[in-house]
């Protein structure tokens, strides 16, 4: 799994059925060496109320259908959790709200 | 799942019996920082009607077969929607049409 | 989906048991944007009687097996078509043979 | 399979139900050319009671659903197993601990 | 599916009960250009009773799962047959025992 932070949303009219009420949002990698951005921001699906600003974890491939929410849904990028903290080498890296 | 625009079309004649029928888009991802081309064209199929200079959303891999029309197809790239409006930190930075 | 170009085979004996008769190809990535090979060659399997020098269409990861020919079997890039065309923005930029 | 060294550990309370009770780590790759850390950090799940500054071994994608503790859960790196030995070339180039 | 050279073991004593028997190989890339090693060494399961310096052809992703030995088993790579030819444009480039 991967860190992302959200930074927007997706809308689309046009959609495969499947879709219908998901959330769309658009997060930007993080990097967990240096908390910073890093990479292309991408498409994901929440499944757990996460916020623009927050930093969340993802998992991507056929994983991210195994959540009750992206059963059987054509997505390859779901947000399953809001993450509080991160430590590394014993030290707290990452606290809620500091990014 | 990632944003693309439409730029073409592949025929095959000789091809798997499963693809018979459906739509084969060339496709080129749009990269959401800038939303300007980036990287390689490449091949999607259509499940939502997409036409061309339209900007999609696909997803690819195993859940790229999680629509009703792409279900037990050897596709790895499916168009799941038209992209109406994109918002990053409370700005439309698109909007259907504009690019 | 993406496009390669058959240049050669692979003979393997003591094989896995389900690869027993399928036909093993060397491919190499065509780039969309230029036509001209790009990357390194790859073995692929063949369902569709592709021949050296013929442009293909192929998928990877589990949509590989997805095909009659390949269904269980321990493959992760399958051909699914021969290529007749290819048209980007209104202009045939591949014709079959052309390569 | 890859290796990576368990260097801390990440904390989410809003999270898919699924993944209650899972033991989340983060891990850095380890090439195995030099047996030193290289890319970025990543978030994986643990199966073997894996601690900070171990050398595991480490599965992705669908794979990392296949243990009993992962089967059906939203996960894309799973740790597997605690790594011993490493033989290259009949030479061992890593004895658990020596990292 | 791509080519690799094995160059060494891996051995884990605290693992996934599912991985208990096989046997864990190191293999290094093979770059089918040059037919000369290629990227990173990665750790793969053997199913086809492979040895040290042989150049074998594996899969990756969900197929390295669809072998009799590696069937819901938490692996992500599988040596899937020791390789006795390779020829591209006629020409044979590569002959077992050669490398």
């Amino acid at each position: 799994m991967q860190l992302a932070k959200i930074i927007g949303s997706v809308v689309s009219t046009r959609k495969c059925d499947r879709l219908e009420g998901m959330k769309l949002l658009v997060a930007i990698p993080i990097d967990m060496d240096t908390f910073e951005e890093k990479g292309s921001p991408f498409v994901t699906v929440d499944t757990v109320g996460a916020g623009e600003g927050e930093i969340v974890m993802w998992c991507g491939g056929s994983s991210s259908r195994a959540t009750e929410m992206t059963t059987n849904k054509p997505v390859d990028a779901t947000i399953i959790g809001i993450v509080d903290n991160v430590d590394i080498l014993g030290k707290r890296v990452f606290t809620k709200g500091a990014l």
